[in-house]
């Protein structure tokens, strides 16, 4: 009997310790569209992996990014910070370039600092974009809490070779010496072109390897997937497969990466012990014609403070603490992992800044109705629109890519996200009051803001060699 | 041992004969849209009922209305056949009018015909809008093969009281008192102005009752739902509980009902021995704003030859023999529910006649392709588009209600619908061989189509009398 009783609380010990640190595990797709997964109603995509994970956890409808590009949307990701504090926005250059020397700043503190302090193994796979350290070695992941790093600097179009023909990115028959992306592993470079056919495939290694390596210990792995950003490479596989085309052959890859990662943590046993997050930086690039997503219902995509721009699919998945099949009510955002992974694992949320996201922890893992009630939507460093509620003011639109912009409406516009989730009708005229109460919400928001020097700007000159580190270079 | 045998057998016969002769339910939707139902995507309307159906049964992304509004659609649903074929469709009166003395003819051998002569009782329940037995007592339902009849002979909108506000649909508060709606059970006037804010709920007691009356027997029920065509009424139980608003307290009260049906049928066990199908007439009514619905990613919506004018979301559950969560890749439609049904029922399609329906059953229950390799959209008698494998050409396009058209462009539109569901990307001058043998598909097409006199024109005079049968008349 006593025996018994010791076996039992040893093992409600371990699994109170295990239920109290879980691992994280947050994967990131890029440029993938609200309506671009078969759970979220896409008619020719199939994603049969990332549809049983809805089935088993939680399937978010208003899920933001706290930005329309990729840099910032990271930079907010890993700080829990609207990017505008961090200096990873600009109204110019939208997102880090190849020749870029500004960083994530040393005193950002990240998920994965925060993660590694209180004792996770942090590990990173895939794209960065939030320092490019061929140009200053501060900018890299391992200088911002991660303890291991594979993936490449930033886009995979970010080095296209001289001769390319026109908007080659938006091509279904890609070549592989149109495009020179570094692939490093922690700073070492270890392939230059990287052959991207077969980076979903070996970012999933690596990631099964990192998984497998740390199971005896929490863990923290940030896998920010290449793909589905141009131009669109898919592994032998996949190509070919899908009814949608190269597209489709991406994202049915990417699909079967999340799937190898689940299974991976299955057979591990860790996957009650594991909190997995799919989702995305930002709405799919609809310049790209066929090789770009779709938002589904949602106006517009990458690029535009429309909701096609910065609501994007997102997945939770913890078997045993998230109650399967469930679709909340309300908002969240990418800024609220931050704060929820670290109530997860114990650690205190940095008493010295402001952090911008909200603790999920009870929306996941009680049913609780979501503490976030508003949500900003920056374009660079300008304001563009503010969510409250069910309501959405828009200051100033900005439709996608190529398009001309920014229009600054006469009064804002608002619309009702719940009953117009497609922002087709105007109702502003009908709402004084609710305008200016989001007027009143805005303006205590940007009392808090303090502006501060953009990272995007600064380049290395022309005739300036690299600082130091791996060069970068062919 | 023998006895043991004889009851195998006879469990065994019972099985064979009852998997030979299921019970058939159609649940028809009005003007509810692609991207309507939480399962193909939408962010704020909840239907957890139909999202279960799905998760049951098996999904369709690519299933068509033959027609994009009301009248025709049903004339396809229930005879296998493009309307042009039977008169049911016309350039100018697109539906049937509460004045239309013209309704299905006597010669067209409906669903509900075909089923009942092979000994199955025969029910419908709903929004008929194949004629107005008021003006010609031939419209009824039970002069078309069923047995009996509760609901209204057209849509709620057809008998609007004078003085109402302008587009009084498009409101979110309805009055009782602007519409003067006929309900009817079997021939006889039940009550005027029917009451809109039960009648989902009572349509759905009916059909139960039906469902338990008949389960000792083989049975079609075509239950044709009154919502959410506007003006949109629910009952006192979801009026007000929607994020969606009206309209989603509508679609809620909907995948309520559609709850039940599946509910009973477990109750009485026969959910094993039942195909339940679940579609919508076309796609979503844009021009009545929030109260009209959403075709997801599909362009534009009822009224319309772009996809979102009759592509509709399908769901088709038959425990035990449809295997569960499948979304099959391949085009059907309401036109092929007809032949389907038939041959589950062991019935001889009609020689004598073209059918335009395929027979899904090896699809459904063996996960076989779709033997639908084409898909016609008419608009009216016109021929606007078609369909053939992943392509889609455009002879004309028409925007849905409201808009300016028909638009005849200089040569003719071509969409690979698997990459570019959206519709956004003319490809016709890449493809000149597909175009040409969509052409050579839509010349065979047409020399089967016959021009036949249209029912959807003629009226009552103005100071002539109805014909007999109720009157219709307050």
């Amino acid at each position: 009997m006593c025996r018994l009783l010791f076996l039992w609380l040893t093992f409600w010990g371990l699994t109170a310790v295990a239920a109290e640190r879980p691992n994280i595990v947050i994967i990131y797709a890029d440029d993938l569209g609200y309506g671009d997964l078969g759970c979220y109603g896409h008619p020719t995509l199939r994603t049969p992996n990332l549809d049983r994970m809805a089935q088993e956890g939680m399937r978010f409808t208003e899920f933001y990014s706290a930005a329309e590009v990729c840099t910032p949307s990271r930079a907010a990701l890993l700080t829990g910070r609207y990017p505008v504090r961090s200096g990873m926005a600009h109204d110019r250059y939208r997102v880090l370039r190849s020749q870029s020397t500004g960083h994530l700043p040393e005193g950002e503190i990240t998920l994965a600092e925060a993660l590694q302090t209180a004792g996770y193994a942090t590990g990173m796979v895939g794209k960065w974009h939030l320092g490019v350290w061929s140009n200053d070695p501060m900018g890299h992941p391992r200088r911002h809490g991660f303890d291991s790093f594979f993936g490449l600097p930033h886009s995979n179009d970010m080095d296209p070779v001289a001769g390319n023909p026109p908007r080659a990115n938006t091509l279904a028959e890609q070549k592989a010496e149109w495009w020179n992306s570094p692939l490093y592993r922690n700073e070492e470079l270890v392939e230059r072109p990287a052959d991207q056919t077969t980076l979903t495939r070996r970012y999933t290694e690596e990631a099964q390897r990192f998984i497998r390596e740390n199971r005896r210990r929490p863990f923290f792995l940030y896998f920010a997937h290449t793909f589905p950003h141009t131009p669109l490479f898919a592994s032998g596989a996949f190509r070919g497969t899908s009814q949608r085309g190269l597209y489709g052959d991406v994202v049915a890859e990417l699909d079967w990466s999340v799937g190898q990662i689940l299974e991976t943590l299955r057979r591990e046993k860790l996957d009650r012990k594991t909190l997995v997050v799919f989702s995305s930086d930002n709405g799919p690039w609809l310049i790209m014609n066929q090789q770009g997503g779709s938002a589904g219902l949602l106006r517009d995509g990458k690029g535009s403070t429309w909701e096609g721009g910065m609501r994007v699919p997102a997945i939770v998945w913890w078997p045993g603490r998230i109650k399967p099949g469930t679709v909340p009510e309300g908002i969240a955002s990418t800024l609220d992992l931050f704060p929820t992974s670290l109530r997860l694992a114990g650690v205190q949320l940095p008493a010295d800044r402001m952090v911008d996201g909200v603790d999920l922890t009870d929306l996941l893992l009680k049913g609780a109705p979501s503490p976030r009630q508003t949500m900003f939507y920056y374009r660079g460093t300008r304001l563009y629109a503010a969510r409250s509620g069910r309501w959405k003011l828009h200051l100033q639109t900005q439709d996608g890519y190529g398009q001309p912009g920014p229009t600054v409406p006469d009064r804002p516009l608002l619309f009702d996200l719940a009953t117009d989730p497609s922002e087709r009708f105007d109702v502003g005229a009908d709402h004084p009051e609710v305008i200016a109460g989001i007027q009143r919400e805005i303006e205590a928001h940007r009392a808090t803001v303090t502006p501060v020097e953009s990272q995007l700007e600064s380049v290395v000159a022309p005739s300036e060699p690299a600082k130091s580190g791996a060069s970068g270079k062919p």
